[in-house]
């Protein structure tokens, strides 16, 4: 049993909020004593119960709320159920089982994202309570989703803060020797699950890369930071007469031109590898011009030390990207950085784009797709934004 | 010529604010005694050339700019050009010729709404400079877009702010005798173009309504202020078991029961007149439960004064539509209020799930479709917003 501060936001809790930080929280000895992991009872100050919860005392974040039900067993069978709640919605959303599985607080499931990839589900235990668990966890994937393969994935940075290791796993059934071939939105992406290369999959781009292949008959299209091809080889599908997809790493260009190769595109597919910025620059200078643009970089403002420099990177990526964009073409802005919202990302892409000197119409502003859910206490899981624009 | 006051603020119209306010306009006697929809040039404080401005002297936007090109000339071709712009990316993303065809500032024609239904159009001049120019409108878009019909709909309040008159017309070829029938989102949807009614059919919920028909196979749907059948049609389309619309509108139901006859979904599908308020609350009485529950009323908070009567209306929407959600299902709340902005209108709608006793995960957050593009300078330009929980 733990107990809030009498200063902590009991009633925000009450009304959904999921977490309880460090300094709202009474660390006795024995509070602090507990293992990380440990599923404890959290009462507020006047002892009424508030829920279970998942304990990291040394952590920000000290404990997570798993469940508001007292009496639940936080246990195999628990943890089926809420997967059998996350499986639902997104085998009636998805005709093919490629998806995240689990995104969560929104999926009951605090800090644990777990990533589908047909026959092979990739976990990401971001919190203690759930590394404590994550035989159960994998027994429960295999029993509900009917997966055979369950990997570990121990490359968040959050895991640091939970105090856990950065060593990945095979929890069930083996890793895939060979990167997994997804289908969406018509296109074929290779991704590599066992993800020593940062050349994994993201879904969360799905609706939006949807959206980018509507507007890509026909046009020659440009896709800056574009990992293993994510809008360039939706471009295609889309029906673009050629797409080149500009990235640091070798190896997600590879999987891209692999999986431009088994679209039968591959000859209206070309990579070049190198750095956003100066290419962007290059390309500018070479005279290119393109109907379509897409720049989806990394998080360039991550948490709030960071955001006014993250705004001017953003800006230089308009600013940069816009002039490659012929009359009446299309530009597709991204950002995943929880620190800039939506309207100051739109702002820095305007001031970009004004720079210039080019004005520009908003078609469509984009998330992450449904099998991203979000809690909406929760303002920090909401972070990617998709801006596309007319110039 | 007309003159910037020293306060106005020139730079924001350089940036790309498409108007002026009348208290930002020089307005002596020689420029009050020009005609509302006068085309004039539009200089700043130190006689520097701005564009091209339509004039209603008399109006709060007192002018509206048309061309920053101060040598254009604002007629036929002029507006053919506009027109060709706006088709291109309409013809781009939609196979079919329904669509809105000229989103007002955002397309170029500040004011002006167009609205296509196959070979009829029907134009919402709601700027004097429009009216003025409305012969040349009618046959630029009968050249440009190839339609027959051009009907002229003069219901929109903001005419009379304009001081222009609230008398429909058709402008070229004939008002169709019957309803058109409308093809969206595997729905087909009867609309009343002649617009008498209030019956005629809104194409900014396209998307919403697509992800709606999504969650909708195998669920018994609940459309409430369902106009002509919106939502409910898509969610009939998407498989819904059945659907039942509510409205207050009796004619506006007679065309939703005619599309879903068309659909040869009639047996799936049942109306329900009366007030939606009362509605929900007697379905909730009847202890009805659907699926999916979609509530997108009228705008409760059109402007500013209005805001916290209609977060209080859109509350009570939320508060009465939970309780007739299954555990698991999915309800859908949307807001076409200006003043209301996500945020706060997100808000809203999470404190009433919350007073009913519910908790919600939030799958999908959806703005009015890509042929309702915004001009990023003029937040006014967005006011649709579509909230998918999952309860």
């Amino acid at each position: 049993m733990i107990r809030l501060k009498p200063k902590a936001n009991a009633r925000a809790i009450r009304r959904g909020f999921p977490w309880v930080y460090a300094n709202e929280l009474v660390l006795d000895r024995r509070t602090k004593a507990l293992a990380p992991g440990t599923v404890a009872l959290l009462e507020d100050q006047d002892r009424k119960p508030l829920g279970l919860v998942g304990l990291t005392p040394a952590s920000r974040i000290a404990a997570r709320m798993l469940d508001r039900d007292t009496g639940a067993e936080i246990g195999r069978d628990w943890l089926a159920a809420r997967l059998t709640r996350a499986l639902a919605l997104r085998e009636r959303l998805y005709e093919a089982p490629y998806y995240r599985l689990v995104h969560a607080e929104a999926d009951g499931l605090p800090g644990v994202i777990i990533d589908r990839f047909g026959d092979t589900a990739v976990v990401q235990p971001n919190a203690a309570w759930a590394e404590a668990l994550l035989p159960e966890l994998a027994q429960a994937l295999v029993e509900v989703a009917g997966v055979t393969n369950v990997l570990k994935n121990a490359g968040s940075r959050g895991r640091s803060l939970e105090g856990l290791d950065d060593i990945d796993a095979v929890l069930a059934g083996a890793a895939p020797e060979a990167p997994v071939p997804v289908d969406m939105n018509g296109a074929t992406y290779m991704a590599d699950v066992t993800g020593g290369q940062k050349t994994g999959l993201f879904y969360d781009q799905r609706p939006n890369q949807a959206f980018a292949a509507r507007l890509a008959r026909g046009q020659r299209v440009l896709d800056v930071f574009s990992h293993v091809g994510g809008f360039a080889l939706a471009a295609l599908a889309g029906g673009a007469t050629s797409a080149l997809a500009v990235d640091g790493s070798a190896p997600a260009l590879a999987l891209a031109e692999e999986g431009a190769a088994r679209m039968g595109a591959a000859e209206r597919f070309a990579t070049r590898k190198g750095d956003a910025f100066d290419t962007l620059t290059a390309l500018g200078d070479e005279g290119e011009r393109f109907g379509l643009v897409i720049c989806d970089p990394p998080a360039f403002a991550p948490a709030k030390p960071a955001l006014e420099a993250g705004l001017r990177a953003y800006e230089r990526v308009a600013r940069l990207s816009a002039p490659l964009v012929e009359e009446g073409g299309f530009l597709v802005l991204c950002s995943c950085s929880h620190a800039a919202d939506l309207s100051v990302f739109t702002g820095a892409c305007l001031r970009g784009i004004g720079r210039a000197g080019r004005r520009a119409q908003l078609l469509h502003t984009g998330f992450a797709g449904p099998d991203h859910p979000l809690l909406p206490q929760l303002a920090e899981s909401g972070y990617l934004k998709a801006l596309v624009f007319r110039l």
